[in-house]
This record gives C-alpha cells, structure tokens and sequence, in this order.
C-alpha cells in the first residue's frame, strides 16, 4: 500500500549528496513552487559521511540525515525513494526499496550490468502491480526543447524518421594528467563515456522516435589508458603521483537499426577539448528535421519541409513561451532556463504519477533497454564492431 | 542598530508576489542553498491581496504574509526588505524602511521619477552612515558572462572603450490587441520600455565602463496609442472592449555620451516581434571588444585584438567553469544556468555585504543616476532629439 | 540615341582600377557566363596610372586601357560607362557620359554633396528621356538574401514595418597607427562612415521599406582626429611620421523617420574592432520580422508570426535555392555565393534594363535621396543631434 | 616534355560542361586575374552533344569545343587536361591523357574503383618522372578556412589529435519522388554518397591530418530503393512513371583508425533534410580543436586550449584576411568568398606546381588512398560492419 491513507504529505528520502544528490535536492526543494504537485517533505538525506550528510541537509532543506540507507526501507515516514549513489549500487538498493513499499526514482543509468537491470525491471513490475511507482532518470526527457521535439514527432511534422546523428561531447577528462577516481574504474563505474553519456543518447533517441533498437555495431576507446593517483590528503605535493590504469573507455561511437528502419549514430567523448556539455541530437524526417544542443538548451532547430522552399529553413525555436512543455510555471517569456529545471520537471512528474496513480516514464524497462544497447555496444566492439542483434 | 547583537538569523520580508516577488523569492530560497551567506529567515511576504498572499508565501518559502506593508517597519523581527511592488511605491517603501533601520533591495527602476530617487538616494546615504545597507536590483549585472565581461574590462583586455552598442528588444507588446495594463500608464509606471528595459542598458553601461553619462540625446515612440480595456471578470465575452489610451512609450532610442570619451547607443522595445528578452551589449575598445545576448546569457563572446591577426575572431566563451564569476558555487562546466539564476547571485552578494559591513552595488546612487540618464532622455526626446547634460 | 541599331555587342568601360574597379571588372567578367544579357564586350579601362591601367585591363579582361576619362565621350564604341573613381569626380564624369549618349552606371555614394547629386538626376532625367539609362551601385540590394527580404516585404509576410535596427561595423580603422588617406580627407572624401558605409543603411531602409525619409536626428564622432602621414616611397623607416588631420567621421549614429510610420535606427563604424564587414539589417513589422549579416550573406533570418506560438522563431533560410534570387544562375543548393556576386547581378540587371528599355533601380533619384539622408544626419549632429526634416 | 620550349601559354582542355564542368571553367576563367599564374589559354572544351558544348564553350571562355575527348591527346597546342566526366570514365581519359604527355586535373572522386584508381597511380608516377604533373580535385583542401585549419594543425596548435568527427550532410535527394538518374546507378557511379560526399570527408582527414588510415568499419543504407525514372522528352505527363530501382547507397556510416591513433567518424547523407551542403570537421587534440561547416564556409571555430581557462572558447575566425590561405589576392577583410573559389585556388595552385616543376597535392596517390578507404567500406558494410584493414 504505497499510498498512505492518511493525508499526510508524501516523505521523501534521498540517496546521496555529491552532484546528483545536489542536483536532486534542487529539484526536490523547487517542485512545489512551481508544479502542482501532491504534498511531499524532504524528510532524510543519506550520505556515507555522517558530518557531510548533515551539512549537506542542512544545506539542501532536507529535515535529517543517517549514514545507513537501509533506514529508508524501516521507516514508515518514507514514501519515496531517490536513489543518487554511484551505478554499482543501484540494484540492491532499488529492489530493497521497491519491496519495501517506497516509490522509486534512480537516477541514470539504471545499473551497471544488464543483470542487475534485469532484476530491477523485474522488481518494478511486481511494485507497479501494488501502486508502487518507479522511474529512471534520464532528466533531458524534460528539457523543454526535447520535449517540444517529442511532441513534434508524436504531431507527425517530421513524417517517417529516416536518421539521427547523436554526440555527447564533453571534455573534463581532457587533461592527460586529470587523477584516477571511481568513475575511471570499470569496477565502480561499470563502463566509461559509455554508460555516463551514450546511455542519455539511447534513451533520448527512443523516447524521440518512440522505438526500439535492434541491433547496434560499436566502438570503445580510450585515449588516456593510465592516469595519477589522486593525492592522498596530507600527501608531500613534491611526492610524483604514481600511475594508474584506466580501465573504462573515455570515448565511443556507435549506430544503431531501430525497428522502423531509422539509424542512428552515436558518438561520445569525455576528452573532445572544447566541448563541455555538448548532447547533440539532430533527427532527419522525410517532412521536417529538428536539432538541438545542450549547451543552448532553451533553443530547438526546426526545419519545415512542408513550407514553400523560399521559406525554409531551420527555426531557432526559443522553448521558453507558456505553450511550450512546463513553461507555463515558469516565467514569462524569453526568460531562459538552466540545466537544473530538467530536474524539476522529472520530480514534478514523478510527484503527478504517483499522486495519479500512472505509470512514470522513463520505467526501469526503459532503463533496461538502454542497458541491453549499451551491452551491446561492448559486445560489437569487442567482435571488431560487427553488428549484433540487441533487444533493446 | 541594523544588526541584531543576538546571534538570530537575519529576517527577511519581500513587497510584492507578482513576476518580480516571485523571481525574488525564489533567490531568496536558493541563495543559502549555493552560497556563503549569513544565516536568515524568509519571514514575511507582503501583498496586496490576502488569500493570494498567503498562497505565494506558503509556495516560496515565507512563514507568514500580510497586507499590510509597514508591518516590516514594526516588526524587530525583520531585517531586511526586498521591495518588488510597482515602481510609484519604491520611494515611500524603502525611506520608511531605511529610517526604521532595515536593509533595502529595491526591485529596478529605483524609482519613476527623479526627484524620488533623489530621496531615496539621500535616506540611502543617512542610513549608510548607521551601518543599513541599500542595493537597487539590477540583477544583469550578476549574470556570469556579464560579471566576465567587467572582470576582462578592469582587467584592460579591452583597452580603452570607444563605443558601445546596446539594446533590449522584446516582443510581449506587439499584438496590438494585446489589453491594456498599469504598465502602459504613465501615472503608474512612470515611462514605458525607456523605464523597464532601458533603464537596464544605462546601467549595464555605467557598470561595464565604471563612466558617468554626461549627456543624452533621445527619441520615444508609442506605436500602438490606444489598446482593448483589460476584461473585466465576469464581463461578456461579446462585449466589444473599449479602448483606452496609452501612455508611455513602446520603443525608445538614444545616445549617450560618457565622461571618459565613449559614445553608447541604446535601444529598446516591446514590440519587436521575435526577440523575446534579448538584451543586447557590445562593447568596442582598442584592444578587444565583447558582445553579449541575455538569449544565450551563458555565453560572452570575447574579441582580442592582440592575437595574430591569424586567430584573431569572437571566442565563444561558455562561462561556467569554476574560474568564471558565481560558477564554482553551481554546476560543472557546461551545466548552464539560466535567467533566475542572477537573482540567487544579488541576494547573495547584499547578504555578503550585510555580514561584512560593505556598501553593496550598485547603489541607490547609481539608481538615481540611471534616473537621471532616463529624465534626460525624455527630455531630449521632447525636444526633438536635441542633446541635453545630464548628471547620470 | 544609345541603343546603336547595328545589332554590334554593347561596348563597355570602366573609369577605375582599384578596389571598386576590381570588383567591377570582376563582374563584368562574368556577367555574361550566367545570366542571360544582351552581347557586351569589355573595351576600355580609365585609370590614373598608364601602367598599372594597362596591367588591371589585362588582368580583368578589357581590350583597352586609357589614361583620359574623356576618351569614353568621344568613342563611338562605347555605349556603357561604369564609374569607380572617388566620390568627388562622380559628377563630371557620369553628367558627361549621359549627356555623350552613354549609360551610366555610378559606383555608391552617388556623389560627395547634394548639389552633385542634383545634377546628376537632373542629367540622368533627362537621359532617360532619349533612352539613356543610368543606375548607382548600391549593390547590396542584389545580395540574394536581401532580394529575398524585399520580396518577403513586398507579399505582406511582414504587415507593418514599426522598426528597423541597422548598423554597419568594421574594423579597418581600428589601429590608431593606420595612415591617413584620401578617404580620412573631407575634401576628396566628402564624409567617412557616413557617406561611406551608412549610404548602404539608408538605401537599404528605403529600398526594403520602399518608403522615404521624412526627418533624422544625428550624430557623428570622430575617435582618431590624426594619422600618421602614410610613408613616402623609399622614405627612411626611421623617421617618425609626421601626423595629419583626420577631417571627417570614423562612426556616425541616426534615427531616421519614415513616411509610412517607422523609425529606422542606424549606427556605423570603421573602428568597431572584430566586426569586419558587418552591415546588420533587422525589419520588425506586426506580421514577422527579418534579420541579416553581410558576414553570413547567404543567410536571411525569418520570423513568421502568423505560425503557431509553438513553432514561431527565427528561421534561417539559407538563399540558395533556385527558387530564391539570382540563385537560378549558379550552383546547386547549399553551394555558397561571395561578396563579389552581388556585383555580376547588379551588372546584369542593368545590362537587362539596357537592353528591355526599363529604368534601373536605385536610380540617380534613389542615390539623390540617400544624399540627401546623409546630408541632414551632418546638420542634425552640427545642431547637437536636433531633429531636421529631410526630403528623402 | 610537357613544358613547351617556346613561350607560348599554357594550353588547357576541360572535358564535361555539367555541374562540375561549369565549376572549373569557372575556376579557369578566373584564377588568372587574382593570382600569379602562368600563362594560360582556354583553348578546348569537350562535351558529348556538339551544340551544348559549343553554347558553354561560349558561355565560359573557351575558343573551341569538340565531341571528341581523343582530340585532346592528339592536339599539340593542349598542354592541361582537366577531366570533369564521370567517375567511370575518368580512368580511360587520364591515363591517355598522361601518356599523351599532358598535365592532368581529374575532379573527385579520382575513379570508381580501386583497381581503376591504381592504374592512374601508376600512370601519374610515371607521367612525373617526365616533369607531367597531375592532380585530383579535392576541391575543399583550398577553402582558406579549411588550408587554416590544416596550418594550426601543422604547428602544432592542437597537439595530438584524437579524434575526429566529420559528416557530409545534403537533402537533395530527400524527396522519394526525385527521379532516377545515373548517379543512383552502381554501373555508372560507383557508389552513391559513399563515393561523392564521402570521399571528400575521408581526404580531409588525410589532409588534416596527414596521417595514413588503417582500418574502417562502416555501414551502408539505401533509404529510397525506387525511384520513378526520369520523364522522357515529350512523354504525356499523366503517365505514371515506371519505378526504377536505386542501386546505390544514400546514406554511409563509417569510423576510421589513423596510423598516429586518432579515430575518426564520418557520416554522410543526401537525404538529410534541411542540410544543403553540409560539410563538416570537428578535430579534437591534446592541446586545441577546431570545427567547421561549409555552408558558412569563411568561418573556422578554434578552440585554444592553451589560453588560461577563463577566457577559452571556440573562436569564429573569419578567415578573410591578408593573412589567411589565398586572401590577400582577393578583396579587403570582411568580404566573404563563396563556394566557386575554391576552384579558382585549384587551378592557381595547379598552374603554379607546373610552372615550378613541383608535385601537385593531392596527388592521384592520394585519390588512390581515399578508393581504398572507400572500398574498405564497402566491405566492411557487407561484413556487417565488422573491421576491416585498409591501406588508405
């Protein structure tokens, strides 16, 4: 019984406090201001550090904080879960607490392996038959302009979807002397660019065309195979910092066959000097074609085939008017949004589904089908980039 | 005694729950979120409507509301105004609140007249001398690439400035059938795009140069003179709108001279259908020059006139690393911010005055001189566009 | 009687070698291998210098070359006069060859003064009575995508124009060490940026509003007041150049009212460093709006505001198109024109009127008018930017 | 002995008339007015139907025209062939062409098979042991932003290059009604957009680079497998048109292993709605990048990753300057050159390398490298994407 009887607000724990946990926090802290949303208190903040945890409550509206994130399975005031710690602990956590009876949303991907997303697929379906709600968080589904894109293609304005051309281009890891942490670590972080930055690009070429895919040819590569150990704190600066393997890819390409016969490339890169946050999506229909850049992410490209030829063009469509997706809560017109509102929206939604009693999206299955492309991937680029067949 | 011996949080009360109250609310829920502040409490929201009040207060975090707003001026409790009402009621609100010893921000334009911002200028000064801060909230001054764009001017990148060429362009008045609104009359709003908008670009302009405007030369012009009365509730859909006049102007052009030898141009508009809020700044020195969009406010375009000629061009500079003004509190690089976000950073920085005994800018002063740059428009635009002194 | 009735190609000269005759030359070389003209032959080169004459003739393909101008009079061969010489001979010349029977094709400005240019429309008035055509060279009007802003204009697409924002930046005169020249020289030049650039703003405001100038307020600056003397050939290195008087403008700023309502904005510089060749059009009208860059000459931006909220913005339509302007003649789509076409499509044009017995546009009246515009922007900066009535 | 003993200028022969024929006669009726070249006349062009080809012979500056190629080789007052046939006829022509002692300009790409293109190779090295030079018309190396590029890339200003990320984007062939022609046809055109757009990207890279490339994996897609055949002359237009089967790709996919281990990515398409002509290369180093778009082809964006952090971008470098590639011939700064000029710089360089006895680059070896690649691709698209070596 997820929903309580009572009327009391909805509580929500979350899971983390290092970038995704921020950026949740913000996301949990805003909804309510802008979105109609059911009630709901930021009740607990789960961080291994007791004093950072703390800090980070204090800091982020979150009423407690706990060191043992299994007190959100024990305690009846948590309704809601909100799972922002590194991939390699999703799975146990998200089963746990969709057993429990809490509402889930874990943040992307949603594992690290297709065994563990298998067994949260698994688990969400038998929750959803109680109420139980779950959800992964590819937020750039909220980004108003992909949204708008979306509804452009569902509209029927872009016609038969022929191709995608899909880059997530960023360059923090650049610097050949930039220090080994748990992401570069195949252990901890399960894949590299891979996981962290196609996996966005998967789910939004899905979501865009509302397809799946059916076979993938891929390529991994790591620019940057050894890197300095991070300093240890109180380590002599003058100390050389020994090396370390990289053991996950820093860039990947990929094209994949969707069902309805589009292909779509795929290139990411963690080293591209210059690019700094760059998810590039550009989708080519037999009647129109869009195209979008996250570093201008208020902005979508829309080109018309069905205008007279003197006028077409690509329109910069500046997503910020009340008719475009979640604007309307905001402010007038032409008054940008940042990277964080993605977040709100993705709360605010989760909130609605759950209050509704709907299915949120993406799902854990989605969240699985990202997971089998992705696996796919490895698999081509191990086999020399031949094709292989994915469910994804 | 502005602040408390005790060791309370500051209390804060905002005036107002319309666009700019809400925009202000939400920095003030964020502010201590991101930033080094002092502690505070959003006590007190202020608004003319009872029920709506206490709606908004209870949407954007402020434990109670009222309408009644020298409640702040009696209450030992508050300690700072922000003050977001229409601009008639600046002047009244913030002398009352400077002499009753609370710490004023006071939403752009300062005020609708001179002779108003002169005595708010003057509280601000008598207040100053007791420790009570006062900031008048032009906001753009905080957005990162304009915070940049100061940092590479003082920084002499761009040599000495000879021109600038600014604008603000909107479109939210272009439908002429668009109805009629307190904005559009001149009792209530003082001036129209010249006070709103323009009062924006003189102070940008004052601000990135550090210079004084020493003389105007200028032009207004209302297109649309007359406009639909505002339906009012309950009223007949068929009823044919009466018209009512307008005015204030929708566009208005000068130029202005500074002291230290620059020529600045300035326009804006509500009518100038496809810009949204593009509030254009382009500044030409000796040796560099920078352009600027508020569309696209995360990113400055940067010209340095030192390279080879061979690579020379606009740099497109993202600014949202952590070496930029403001980004080291958000986001990693490329995680872009938007329009709201330069509230967060005003509240921030009038806090950080607050808790270090600094005078906070910009200035009821430097409101007053905008003031006075926009009376000497006025006054060049009724005297056919003849150059007039002014102190500005 | 220009048309000769011999059925002998049309004989053509060119009166200048240096930039503009270049680019001329460069036109008539082409003209015919695109467009469909009548038969032309390249015969006679006017320029100062004997040798360098006959080097340019033999370069751009002209059989001759010609010291004295008036050698184009008195030729029976010569039935077209295309003049490139500076500002102050346009006059002489172009009176000459129209009353010698020739057509005249003027390079922009039409003339140094409006006594000049009176003249000449007077003469060109009277040519056109017996036949005799005659044009100036404002060629930008024949930049594909400003044809095609005009046509926009032209069917509606725009309703109302209520504004256009202009400015034409560069930078060429940016470096304080750059030498005098005839150009800095009011007599040889008869203004700077002024006649030199903003004659460009001022036919294009009337050429896509197709409306006149009725009034101006404006303003000049001049930034750089002396050069350094440009070095004498085989003139020491060492010695410190002598400086000289700078006598006219390096920047200018005006409003211009038109008849039809609309306030048209214009700035130009020679010293705004980063911008190139930068001549910004912007149109605003109740229906849609139009932008351009000459540094992007292939572009014109399109917002259409009849279209669904959702879907308006900026279009930019890349003019290479068959269906747009001139665009038939040359490549396939997406395969860019330069700056130099303009000027084969302004040959061609005339060539076409020559030919179909039509008047060409912008005619001497046209560049009358511009001179006019241009005339009182200077009175109205001598009378502190004060508003004077124009008749243009 | 190709170069003539006696002083007589250079005698050129251009065979084709079409698109590309146009574009290079272009290119010789020009080059010599803007650049140092040798002395040359446009003595012949060769076309299949006698009256066209005497009606462009006319049009674009040729003193004669013939049906017959073999007159080129027999004449000995032709010293230039300049091949624009197609591809499957380019083999036959040029090695006669080279035998019969002439200097040889093939347009892209050099065959349409590999074992054709060795059998120019080879030719061309021979023919150069007798000081005959020859040349494949990989046009875009000579775009002056894309000759920038590969001089910041030459000194260093990259670093080591990673990656890079290249597409050729069109939509001419977007519309499934567009008839059938021969470039859809394997017999007469090789490959589809593998061989015509493709084979650009992969010599830029090559060029860029100037590393070898080892091993492609690629994909091939034919998205319109029928196509209506084209309307005969005088067919009744209600007659519905017979489909014809396409029996080339319109779409390829590929990535490239460099020698020095970068990895590049290309993607190409013709039916990529809403790209005209969309050329572009992403180059991403240790130390900088660079991007670049055809459709603005004067721009290059540079990414200096040695500039403190503060002030790193991408850089628009306008690459009109004395300074840059091939501009100081042309016009003052600012003034854009279009698409054509890049033949005109061809053809001035061609001339060039035979009047100082240099090798032509790129070479018919390189035409040859880029057949491989290709043919890589191909191979590799039928092994299901699987990698294949190349000796490219």
């Amino acid at each position: 019984m997820p929903h309580p009887s009572s009327d009391r607000p909805l509580g929500v724990a979350v899971i983390g406090y290092a970038f995704m946990g921020k950026a949740h926090s913000q996301a949990w802290r805003n909804a309510r201001a802008f979105f109609d949303t059911p009630a709901y208190e930021q009740k607990l903040l789960v961080g291994r550090d007791a004093e950072q945890a703390a800090a980070a409550a204090g800091r982020y509206g979150w009423q407690e904080s706990t060191t043992d994130w299994r007190d959100v399975l024990s305690r009846e005031d948590i309704d809601v879960v909100d799972i922002c710690s590194p991939g390699y602990l999703h799975a146990e956590m998200a089963v746990a607490a969709l057993e429990a009876g809490k509402h889930v949303l874990v943040e992307k991907p949603l594992a690290n392996t297709v065994a563990e997303a298998e067994a949260m697929a698994d688990a969400a379906r038998r929750a959803a038959a109680h109420g139980v709600r779950s959800m992964v968080g590819f937020n750039y589904r909220r980004v108003p302009a992909l949204a708008l894109a979306r509804e452009l293609i569902a509209g029927g304005r872009l016609g038969t979807i022929r191709s995608v051309r899909s880059a997530y281009l960023q360059d923090w890891l650049a610097d050949a002397e930039s220090p080994m942490t748990w992401r570069l670590d195949k252990e901890t972080a399960g894949s590299g660019a891979l996981g962290d930055i196609a996996s966005h690009l998967v789910d939004q070429i899905r979501f865009l065309l509302q397809d799946r895919v059916t076979a993938v040819s891929g390529r991994l590569h790591t620019y940057i195979p050894e890197r300095p150990e991070a300093a240890a704190a109180g380590a002599p600066a003058e100390a050389p910092a020994r090396k370390r393997q990289v053991t996950v890819d820093d860039a990947a390409w990929a094209t994949l066959d969707l069902a309805g016969g589009a292909v779509a490339s795929v290139e990411v890169s963690r080293v591209a000097l210059g690019r700094k946050n760059s998810l590039q999506v550009e989708v080519f229909g037999d009647l129109g074609s869009l195209s979008f850049d996250l570093e201008n992410l208020n902005e979508l490209q829309f080109f018309d085939g069905t205008l007279p030829v003197r006028q077409q063009g690509f329109t910069r469509i500046l997503a910020t008017e009340p008719e475009h997706p979640y604007l309307s809560s905001w402010w007038p017109q032409g008054h940008v949004l940042g990277w964080e509102h993605s977040f709100v929206h993705e709360v605010a939604d989760f909130l609605g589904c759950i209050r509704d009693g709907q299915a949120p999206s993406p799902s854990f299955d989605d969240g699985l089908a990202v997971q089998r492309v992705l696996a796919g991937v490895e698999e081509s680029a191990a086999a020399g980039s031949a094709l292989v067949p994915v469910d994804g």
